[in-house]
């Protein structure tokens, strides 16, 4: 009998409570013991839960029970969240997560604890959702050396861009509607400026290259200034727009990762990953290229991924399971500027100005061109320069877009 | 230091033993110890390999060598294989294998051998070669209670499906290109009839169901009598022809497996994955749906699997991992003739047949409606019935197509 204790009874936690109640027998069966919740601990009340029973505002009553020996982390953030994970790992108990901004940001310090007290810190839901994708790359991916894991890692920012796409809605509308739908949340910065996609492609890139990534330090741009206008552009190139949190290893072993709308082929799979499902593309020299592909968010998928970590500390809570990354040198992000790519130009500039920077170059759309084409701006795509380079071209430009091209 | 032996030198084979050398530095560190190559065993010889120093016709010496604790077994076919990878067992060493027809036919009794010899019996190649799926299955879903499994299991097969919808190529010179390319063998019965897609569907069943599913007693129908006509009209109806591996629970626990080509929306995941590609969705009540895509077969996609699978050995080489599944009672599997479902039919009979048996029906085809339709024929989609029913229902028809629609 494994005692478990969920802190935070948000969407996530109550969603790992029911999880575990509704499929208390195949779960036993598969973790060859049963496992039952001892506590849950949350500052607020819920007298109407099921769940009511087994609330606590004390996190020292799990820290100090030798009963409990998995602790479920489903608070978020970095305050409170790292305090009581630190501190059950210190207790020697194993820790499953939920939570990327804290496993992006303080991720290598608590693997470090959690390997000196023989324990496990397991966070498969961080990423991705429901979709398994830590355990895959760290167990199935093992033979090959990776060098590129990509991906839709955002469900609110891909629901928006969808209704975009498909119904033709403006950005703002298509916001609202994701709010009402609960796809967004009211303060909806962290989506929609792409930091949770950064913490995320930070994970994988841990995980994918071995050393430490910090959030903080790559280029991230969101979709705040996605246009109709650029979906419109995209799809008469064939592409999509999408937003991707991209990794990759540079031959000098540094790595580029950063988070960015993209224009992507629309016969590439991740084209059809629509509305709120996420998609990961991991590419290693043995494997080629392997897609995973599922509901990125959401009560119970997330429940789903962090109870099967709760199953795996279970059968592991004598023999810690290897998983971790290295600290990395100052220059080990490369510059995002420095990355030869493909872009997308959308500019009210005029058809000189693009000549004399660029020469001769193929027009996506320009002024007037057909009834939706903008009354005052081109749109082209260019050859594989670096965005430095783009930029000395673009000086003095009035730029109203600017997205990678991924062939 | 683990030493491993290397039974069929064949694609596979060869290609592990290259992965191994090649991604040498980064299996070790994966692995936490260094991992090489003792013995090849094969009855041919290959005196121009660089592993020829390796190479063995002597299987007992392996056996017998306790150095040994991890044996790779890619020699295919239910004869020999079955007979080493018993043997290897028996002798308490861990078997790795990329197998299909052996894990399916003999693996609940291999898996119980290496439950009672404390060793492991791993099989992640044995199902869409590189992509992760069985490790995925029995340990990132185990939150849930999985009721369906289906995918693209065969890449010859959509490899052949995929020119027919692109080039409009006929069934024969596809597959003869096929053939050329290396992606089919000289004899490709397994393949082109539905056996090879039939075997991985049952590991799938076996793994994702709990119960032994019987490739020998599922209904199966290969990709040989699609024509180029079954192809466009398919596509005029907004789908397309894939072939499917197919399982899922019914409500009172039975299974109902199968495999056909069926009719899949354009709109679905699966529709994009195209050529030699795999894909295979998992629909769990935590996690919803998951599908997991890359390359279902090939030498260095497989051989990292089956390498994974051997670093995964070396590391629990005290531990058996939890893996297998029960006997099945004798009416376990459903009649695969009551399932209801959507079907396509294309038929040489006339309208006034089809309106007797159907009612009113939208017709996707007649004859010689537009350039491309058959001079002689119709073809419609039906609402769901039986496929018994729909047998009735086409008594005296000539009937020459007849395939599932999944929406």
């Amino acid at each position: 009998m494994a005692k478990i204790a969920v802190l935070g009874f948000g969407t996530v936690g109550s969603g790992v409570c029911e999880v575990i109640s509704e499929n208390h027998e195949s779960i036993a069966h598969n973790a060859a013991e049963e496992i039952s919740v001892k506590y849950i601990v949350d500052i607020r009340d819920f007298p109407d839960s099921p769940f009511a029973g087994l609330m606590t505002k004390d996190f020292s009553l799990v820290e100090n029970d030798p009963e409990v020996t998995i602790v479920v982390e489903t608070i978020g953030g970095c305050r409170v969240a790292y305090d009581y994970t630190r501190r059950a790992l210190l207790a020697g108990k194993s820790v499953v997560t939920s939570n990327k901004e804290l496993v992006a940001s303080h991720g290598h310090e608590l693997l470090a604890i959690a390997k000196e007290k023989n324990v496990n810190y397991l966070f498969e839901a961080s990423v991705g959702g429901g979709i398994p994708i830590i355990r895959p790359m760290t167990q199935c991916l093992t033979a090959n050396e990776l060098d590129e894991v990509y991906g839709i890692l955002n469900g609110t920012t891909n629901y928006i861009l969808t209704s975009m796409v498909q119904d033709g809605a403006a950005f703002e509308d298509a916001l609202k509607e994701a709010q009402r739908r609960g796809y967004a949340e009211q303060d909806p910065t962290a989506d929609i400026e792409g930091y949770d996609a950064a913490r995320k492609i930070c994970i994988l890139a841990d995980l994918a290259f071995g050393k430490n990534v910090d959030p903080d330090k790559i280029s991230v741009r969101g979709i705040s200034g996605v246009t109709a206008n650029d979906v419109e552009y995209a799809r008469r190139l064939g592409y999509k727009l999408k937003l991707l949190g991209r990794a990759h290893r540079l031959p000098d072993g540094r790595v580029n990762a950063y988070v960015s709308p993209h224009l992507i082929s629309k016969t590439s799979l991740l084209s059809n990953v629509d509305g709120v499902m996420n998609g990961i593309v991991v590419h290693g020299n043995a494997l080629g290229e392997a897609m995973f592909y599922g509901a990125g968010a959401g009560k119970r998928p997330t429940a789903s991924a962090v109870v099967a970590d709760v199953i795996d500390a279970a059968k592991h809570r004598k023999a810690r399971k290897y998983i971790g990354w290295d600290d990395s040198e100052e220059d080990y992000l490369a510059d995002f500027m420095d990355q030869p790519m493909r872009w997308y130009v959308r500019t009210g500039s005029g058809l000189r100005e693009i000549g004399t920077a660029f020469g001769n170059l193929r027009l996506i759309s320009y002024p007037g061109e057909y009834p939706g084409a903008g009354p005052d701006e081109y749109a082209f795509a260019t050859p594989v320069m670096t965005r430095r380079e783009l930029d000395e071209k673009l000086r003095g430009f009035d730029v109203r877009s600017l997205f990678p091209i991924l062939d």
